[in-house]
């Protein structure tokens, strides 16, 4: 009762390779899953890998994992190469509390082998903060749109700017902001056209979004 | 069974007499509220009056009432005074759908007395569009910000403009908009500090706050 | 009270022009609309115009839309080219009672000048007319899946082609399907990555994103 | 105040007797319950009793339970029989994160005398890994589908198999997946013909049912 | 835009063949559906098909079908058979109000050549109307128990006896029913082991079920 | 299919006959119910008997039912009595789109034979109105409080009188209102002890526990 | 900031003494009112005192309280009498997870000098259990029904008994118990009239309830 | 990865400076915008810091803040003037549990410069409590009501002041209170009219919203 079968061949078929959410696993899983990669002599991206399921792996497969704590993803047999790829991906997030999830989908655009440059603290409440950034903001052909609370960033950077415009919402906030419902179907219902939404707090889905994106454009690896 | 009493004090107590909300009300009890307030020669307010209903009522009170579609609110016993007051309040709105929501501030602000300007389609999603009026805006002691579907309307304004400001989310849209729930929410939850809300397409309520608030400054009647 | 103030600089900012959604709007403002755009020679694309209120307006504002009664969608002031464009979009429906929702984005495609093709009555209850269109469907920039009930359409595909996957949940169903709230969440909870999410029956903004995408590729107008 | 009636007779009326749900009850009362089917020398079912619970235990009582710690259940009195019964039922999960709902529903399946066969990690997300299993699949009277998130698994098995199709949706996932919400409504909304649902994570309860409907056959006990 | 196909293998897989749900359809769309069948001289059953839209279909076409106004089917190309089918599935019901879902659940079965004895208003509130039925009840392999409101019937039923327990909730009552959400929820979190429950309103879907099983069992067609 | 039975036997067990929820039932259900219950010369209430649904039964039969369009209440084969009982049950109201359910309250509580006095327009917002009757209320055994929106009126009371109080919640209002469910909750939440609640709009169910409390004290009939 | 002020006149009003609600308040908090009391020589009881919060209090605090760690109630300069009183009300509840709410209810009850007997797991799943108590619980003035998960017990006994009914929800379950919610929604939507209902897991107010009947009657204190 | 931008310049704008709303933030986050604060030589409240991240904070840190656990707020770089500003503010609370959200406003209050009073232990189920402060709570320009679980205190304050009534709803209570969101729709749905609300436990925006009132009339900073 509860082997483990990954799915190996799914670069082929959607060109990128499974991550393993973590969250919801069992240490002796999560062992398990490792074990799977390693054998295969695999890459693999782990996300919602929080600090304490991190630290009861083995001290051997710790020591093969590229784990940052802010994001929860660990990279698995993988080492981001030393040049500098140009930033294709705007990452732009409200405020401070968003960042776990804006760390998640950078992570995994750079596990991904796409460029990307963060924004940070650009939230509507000090627009010009925003305002001096939209030239720049417009020249890129992907933006990911991170914001909890009220959600409002998504639809004012949808009025201004041209490119793809993927929204992810969080769960920062309290009361009314309902965990990121509030964000999220403020994003689903903005009344700026064209964009699209990923479910709360998936930083890696935005990511993976933004990478079906630039390989359409043969931008992608 | 079922016959009306009405609150002729509350002017005493609060300042404003009491509105008659006309929703939920059968065409009996409206024609007698109509009959018990001119017998008594007292002015009043009625909201969401709408059409069938008011063309239900008979000719004769019809006659008496200043009835206006598209903010379903008539007038019954007073006219507005003819010289025109000096604008205290900025009824600001995002789309031409929210347009009820804002003419019911609009028609109730008029009927206390209160004078106020309307600026119109002025979402986020067209940001130009409002930060044009943005020091206008700024030298209203309060202002009205009427905004459904993602409401984020309020939280730009909330982080530019220094005075009261009253949240007004409305039911437009479909879907994720939840029927004014997702705009009510995002007001709720912006992290522009210091607005206030109202119920979804309350806008009598939104023009009975600013009421309240210019009344402290010794604006109001 | 009610004037109308249009947003033609928009095509400037974001590329295309303004949709006026007309559900939700009085016919003297459908009416005020039209007679803008068309003052100003613009040309306009209007969404959720049912079709008692397209009986509604005047016989000479009528006589310049092309109007379709399954999309509630109409031209003002346009044709579509003679010549066919190439299909870039392809827009995958699960059952004929989704046909609405995916009509909107067909025409609103029309209306951004790219070209699209329909696959219908694909869902995953009989999964084999899903598979017999897989290879074709892989070879597509970006894909439109319509489905409402239980939404399970995307997380197929989106484990079976590498493209850009918008999925446009619908209000199809009844009980636990809840208005279309379980296609809008199952999209968001897929286990397939990478897929984006609008609002439930919102083909055009489904429509629009997939024209951000394709204008990123340098496929768009 | 507090002591414990168990309902013994239940055996007779619906063919199998009473588990003990340890989920809210107090490590009294756990205590008291064992001491009681003891004495009575019956055999028991405990599900939901977490480590922390069975850790509580005292040390005889412990020594009598076969305790499973995946799916949080154990045996009171009971050993499962030596000889391999031929597997009725096919157990069907998406991913590793459903295994505690699986195991729950194939430690019940052992403990009511049926044999069942396990298939991990088929999610639609992977659907060649759950084609492969189809011709198996089919020849199941009955099977138990396994799945959170957006719980699309058992609509696309709904329209490949003809046996009975319990579906169990699970808590796995965060964000839309709301606790197991979305999987629920998701296999009751299902456009695949005939499916039946029990409660998130509810693994015993789709033992139950398989097992009402295997002894309506005539292979249940 | 819009034509229609229909998926006559379905039978081959799952051995029964596609019901036309037509809420949500065109009246287009539900006229070329049936010539579609008559086409091919398939038969077809069709639910959700309400008053109006039954109406509004060609008289030729109204002349083949056999309709039921409360159940809101309509049989086409399709004549249950003279001989009477032993009674394998008792279909429970509450209240006269639950007859619409009920009804549905009937007219499925009788088309897909499955006995079935009603057993109507044995509501909980009127326990011995209920008690009275028990040792009939028990004798059935199969029991469809339909209940709006609080949907206790099939908890009460659940410990009562020992066939397979198929529930379907109703969308009877006002207020806290919700719209059957009550009765649904009620029924998956009942204590009764080995229920399983339908979607809302879903005498089709219960039905099916019941097909399913007594195939297993070598019952069914 | 469809015959009715109705449970002629409720009064020996609890003491009331059963009353007949008309929302929901087809005209021809109702004809036949009002049928049974003149065959066996059985009196009987009708509830949530619309205008529509009680002009669409045959002339005779309505001529033997004292209906009441306010309540939507109809009385068959019976008649209060001429003499007036002393009043043992207070309705109080919080406003005039509450009556329809205070009036089924004050409808049903006659049918009992229970004495019941109303007070009308004393909601909180206009306390005066309220505690003008503090005195007079707290003699009464028995209060049914009615109040929509906000529901404030049961907590005011509650701190107010030691008799038994029931809440019943109405679906007045709109927005936060959400169809009764705040001033249900309200009720439920309250920091007034010892008050209880019946469903929304179930002004039947306040007076059947009105009832039921009446008769404990030895004043029911 | 943050002293406290006690309503001690509650009793001459409404006829009992507030009890105060530890959750939510701080030790510091506690510890004063505790304090209050004694200063002032009155009783008190204590609800929702967790054991954390217990531990807390100083010990010469602790010694002055009678407290019981399963209905979490402390009484404070109090001790029942020494004599039995007659048993006014019967409590019922459905399992042994329900033993906390119920526990409360007991708790306060014998507080206010009300006598009641405790029936214990006499759920709707196993009917016989209820059945046999059936007859004594027809005596009692006032029934206390608890009940968690689906709720069921209220509308069975609702249809059994004459007397007074109050459904005491309780949080028992999981997934679609929703927390208590369905429990209370059942109950709230029973077709069995005249119950009502309190808070979820409010024994303390439903106490109160059985008090403010019994008082009426002229059993209570 | 991670550096913070802070709004300084929100003063010059909105006339208040930016809070740091702790909640949600990283330890390191926490340090790092501490730092930034006192590099500029600026001041800065700090809002849901509770006690373990402050007791987190390095000590040098700590020695430069005003740190109060009960509102869980944090004056950086600034002492409240010696001298004491006349009361502007009302803050009205319902219970005991409604305290920490009272406290935050009045530490807010205190650190913009605004005089404020506290009344406490007020709510609507000790009427005579609040009615004794109505002639004082009269003469209040601006009141903030501060209460949880059922919410009544707005609506009942609203029909007796004439000021600007702030509603501040808290998560106090349990079951029905629905963390806070029943004293939210209370307060939005109330009849009361002109009141005005914030989100739940937002005890910091209804400060800010009381200043911009105050600033309007002229007497904020």
């Amino acid at each position: 009762m509860g082997e483990i079968r990954l799915d190996f061949e799914r670069t082929e078929r959607v060109g990128f390779d499974e991550a393993i959410l973590c969250a919801g696993k069992s240490d002796t899983q999560l062992r398990t899953i490792v074990d799977l990669v390693l054998e295969r002599d695999e890459r693999c991206l782990l996300t919602r890998l929080d600090e304490a399921a991190y630290e009861n792996l083995p001290p051997q497969q710790r020591s093969l994992l590229d784990y940052d704590p802010v994001s929860r993803t660990a990279y698995l047999n993988w080492t981001p190469p030393a040049e500098r790829v140009s930033a294709d991906v705007a990452v732009v997030s409200a405020g401070s509390s968003d960042m776990p999830a804006a760390a998640e989908a950078l992570r995994t655009l750079a596990y991904l082998g796409v460029g990307a440059r963060q924004f940070i603290d650009v939230g509507v409440a000090g627009l010009w903060r925003l305002l001096e950034h939209v030239e720049t903001l417009r020249s890129f052909p992907v933006i990911i749109a991170v914001a909890g609370m009220d959600g409002a960033l998504p639809s004012v950077l949808g009025g201004l700017v041209p490119g793809v415009l993927i929204c992810l919402p969080t769960s920062t906030g309290y009361g009314a902001s309902r965990g990121g419902e509030t964000a999220l179907h403020a994003a689903l219902a903005s009344c700026a056209p064209g964009l699209t939404v990923v479910n709360i707090d998936n930083g890696y889905g935005a990511a993976c979004a933004a990478f079906r994106t630039l390989r359409a454009i043969g931008r992608g690896r």
